[in-house]
């Protein structure tokens, strides 16, 4: 089994070269971003590799216990906690005033990326803690901010986000959780499901945001409410009080991310509701919701790149040390290491290639988001915040799903050996799993792409990005690196078929909407392999310059080298993709329903 | 959960007008297949829902246990197989002098699928039963026959296929086990990895047929011979007699496939060898195992044929009954079932149309199995020999990789119910993962497929085929129907592209090997795209006959609309691996092998 040993090298690259750390630090209050990101990304490999990584596979086969309502989750957690808690991980975006380090976005990208790789069941406590503390920071009222964030943001609480309920999975207009007030307060009432970290052992008190109905709420989406809900009701002095009505009923049982347990909550059940506090102003639940959505949303495209890149890191290391039959090339007999083996060579630089695309596309995506938040002009904070939007839903859905073949191909490369649990990397197969499910499906942010990014704007942020691209395309093309050059010209001809295939889609959308709906995850990939070839081929070009520069770096040589690969073998995706938009989305909903099971339900005749 | 409903009309179906199961009742001794075809079918159907179905999930969560050399298989594994037994499956392709069926090969499509899809752990025990039998039915001697298939078929005894070793698992020159002459007998000494059923609580005694090196064999796959030995040893009269020298020393910890026990066997543990018995002659060991090779490995795209179904079914009937969300091309703000959505109906048309096209190639494949081994003319024989050879990898690779897609997606279309183990839906996305692997990994079968099928011919049979193909697709672009004659232009067209992309290939092997090796699975997807749109399409064009006939069958109807839907979505990859392979078969090994992990090594540089 490996150890993990975090990609500092090209996580750097990326900050530098790619997400432009040093124009990120001329952001206000972030000025220290760019001293600080060498150390911040050392000790961060080193707590991921010392403390959570070691606790990773005994998580995975332990598992969280559930008992009378209290969870207890693996072995090592708590103490891990802690110490991820006391070295300041926790708020590391937070602002200052919490007792947070104030870095930007950008730094979580690396540092989220190690937490995951190192140990996704754990991670899975900060990064919805995070979504807690960023709910109450932009909508919570500042009594509320000082009470609850500190705490959150010093380990000595955490928090959930509760949206989920039976009948209301990824349709929270049918959220049915009720809200009576009562003084300063309300009581609710109602069950919510799939909570992470809903109940656990880590800490004394866990902050709950909950997501409910006022008495006289309109129906939908726009009577939905947000409250502060604590496991343990705090007094004013700060001091834990009585047990708050909310109970745990139970952990699922799942596929993978068996270190963090994923709760049923019961609010309410003794009889009055549990005491909760309203967030902001009543109805606008959902509107504050999507708010974090965003970088919720990029936290679990991060997370399944992080996965995904430990899962290659093992296949490599196997494949380098595996001998296995001859090389079918040559006439000698003797069985040589699989990596010498063209499709295994295949297999692994499909995987690097896609890692190193999917970690650029993040990263520069999360430098986007500071911008959005902080630059002084507007223009350029609506600039970014456009861009993000159209972004999050391609960051979020093409990596899980990428990541999701990167670990199948890793787990290939180990042949039999993959199948089996000891191997680990059957745990990285079933982990990644989920990331294209929750914080919203594929399903979902393809509808978010396609009819609130694309048709809702009348196509005006893709037109953007598309003239972004096509500009750096030219610019490549006129590049003295005949690979450059090269890739220059390939990038421009798929730019080109992303803006053909997204006019198609608008003009579809005006005769039939359910037609450009269609084919939206096809439509998501490809803006997934475009603007993933986008950014690796920045790094490409980055990396040309520095040879020409005078730089003997064969870090920069691979740059180019996977940029190559990925042109011939991952963009070429696109060919697809956009035959099958074109051709296809008029085909997805001709076969009546009555007809899909006719295989099975006409009896047998002679 | 669902409970399994075998699709017995498609199958039905497929058998009569795809695979014609009237000629290949014309064959020697297959005079009752065509008669008997109808009533096997309901029966399998009934045994898999009836018997095997209600042990799936229990097996799954209790799997086999091991203690001091002995297994335990999931409760009710041992009275199901003795039921199975006694209802003369295990005997299906059997020749009656050994108390078997003799039914065709062809019939073993449905009723495998059925097996596989309703328990896959339990239906792994009677297909490696089958490759014992038929590896002693075709290489034993008569002695050996009348000894051990009787009650192999009976299932008094059970067989095991024993290849792999931890040094030697695609790479079968590398076994090391040893075998000694001995009198009448040898003294086998060595260790057996992953070896399914190796051991177990189902019966008696097991045959297990054990790949070994006499001492004075030539090395590499030359030297290998295949011996049977028993775990008891059988007396003259054929009762049961001493206990063997082979002992089960552990068993494997999967991540699916958990109701069949995979045992290492220590042979000869006690000092003077285990007993074996040669079979056939020496040294031929290999070649005899590959005379089987076919039939497993057709064995298992059929198994993962079977899973894929089993998840789309249960993913169709969750989509029929969950509601959740509006329609988004509508204005009603009622939540409707997610089948209406579109994006869930991509998803569903895309497992229905890839399951139907594996389902008719494989057991279209099936069909040639039993022309080429009893066609009474032996240019048919060749002639379908020839194309069972180069199908055979296309169906094992093509169907378990394509079926792990559908499995993947069919779990999607359950969102978070999808990850949770009670679903059920988890379970089939763990066990079809390992039909990649084993009977060969997809990279064994492309470098197969291009190495032995289509460069060491010179391309003669897949020209062939080709050529069949192309003859097929003209006559569509001459049909009445103008559904099937745009299907047929389509063919056509992707046809050329297979031809154009395999020449390629051969030119490329005459230059650099590795090249042409280098995209040997995207090379082997583009066959199984392209002979599942022949296959799917024929049957589109039986329906629309039988619809022109005056048959008025929706079933037909959704053949039509099923091919359709498959040309668009499906056999539109065709543009991306023909794209990969010619443009991307040269970067494959570009990368030297020091500069794959610089991403990390590189310590980090202020």
């Amino acid at each position: 089994m490996s150890t993990y040993h975090a990609p500092l090298r090209d996580m750097q690259f990326v900050l530098r070269e790619l997400a432009d750390i040093e124009e990120i630090a001329k952001l206000p209050g972030y000025g220290e971003a760019a001293d600080v990101a060498d150390a911040i990304l050392e000790e961060a490999s080193t707590f991921a590799t010392e403390v959570l990584d070691p606790l990773n596979r005994t998580a995975d086969k332990e598992g969280c216990s559930w008992r009378d309502g209290e969870v207890t989750t693996p072995r090592g957690f708590k103490d891990a906690y802690a110490q991820f808690a006391k070295a300041g991980w926790i708020g590391l975006p937070v602002p200052d005033e919490y007792g947070g380090q104030g870095l930007p976005q950008l730094l979580l990208g690396p540092t989220l990326e190690m937490w995951n790789a190192a140990n996704v069941g754990f991670a899975n406590g900060p990064l919805l803690n995070q979504g807690a503390i960023e709910a109450i920071e932009l909508c919570g009222s500042d009594e509320q901010k000082k009470r609850y964030i500190p705490k959150l943001v010093s380990g000595e609480w955490t928090g959930t986000m509760c949206l989920t309920e039976p009948q209301a999975g990824s349709d929270l207009a049918a959220v049915k959780t009720k809200a009576v007030p009562e003084g300063d307060h309300y009581r609710i009432t109602g069950q919510k499901i799939f909570i992470t970290f809903g109940e656990h052992d880590l800490a004394p008190n866990i902050i709950h945001l909950v997501l409910a109905r006022l008495p006289d709420a309109p129906e939908g989406t726009k009577g939905i409410s947000m409250f502060i809900v604590p496991k343990v009701l705090v007094n004013s002095d700060g001091s834990l009080g009585e047990h708050n009505d909310v109970k745990c009923v139970g952990i699922e049982h799942k596929m993978g991310i068996n270190g963090n347990p994923t709760c049923t909550l019961n609010y309410g059940e003794s009889g009055k509701g549990a005491v909760g506090y309203l967030v902001g102003e009543p109805n606008r639940g959902l509107e504050y919701m999507f708010i974090m959505m965003n970088a919720a949303r990029f936290s679990v495209g991060v997370q399944a790149l992080a996965i995904a890149d430990r899962a290659y890191q093992s296949a490599l290391e196997y494949a380098k040390e595996r001998v296995q039959s001859r090389d079918a090339a040559s006439r000698n007999p003797q069985a040589v290491r699989i990596i010498e083996h063209p499709d295994v060579r295949r297999m692994l630089m499909t995987c690097k290639a896609q890692i190193e695309a999917m970690r650029a596309l993040s990263y520069v995506t999360a430098a986007s988001l500071d911008y959005a938040h902080k630059h002084p002009e507007e223009s350029e904070r609506k600039k970014h915040k456009a861009f993000v939007e159209l972004m999050i839903p391609v960051v979020k859905a093409w990596c899980t799903e990428t990541s999701q073949e990167v670990c199948s191909t890793a787990l290939q490369v180990f042949g039999g050996m993959g199948y089996i649990e000891e191997t680990g990397i059957a745990q990285q197969y079933r982990d990644v799993r989920i990331t294209t499910i929750y914080e919203g499906t594929t399903g979902i942010q393809a509808l978010d792409l396609v009819g609130r990014k694309l048709i809702r704007d009348m196509g005006a942020t893709a037109t953007a990005v598309v003239k972004q691209m096509k500009k750096f395309a030219k610019e490549l093309e006129s590049s003295e690196d005949s690979d450059v050059k090269a890739l220059g010209a390939t990038l421009d001809r798929h730019i080109d078929v992303l803006a053909d295939v997204s006019q198609w889609i608008g003009m579809s959308a005006m005769g039939d909407l359910r037609k450009a709906f269609a084919c939206s995850v096809p439509y998501l990939k490809l803006w997934g392999v475009t603007a993933g070839a986008w950014q690796l081929f920045r790094g490409a070009d980055r990396a040309a310059k520095k040879l020409a520069g005078g730089e003997s770096d064969d870090f920069y040589r691979a740059k180019i080298t996977t940029a190559k690969f990925y042109a011939s073998h991952v963009l070429t995706q696109a060919a697809w993709y956009a035959q099958q938009i074109k051709e296809g989305s008029g085909d997805v909903m001709t076969l009546p329903e009555a007809q899909f099971d006719l295989d099975r339900k006409t009896a047998v005749t002679a």
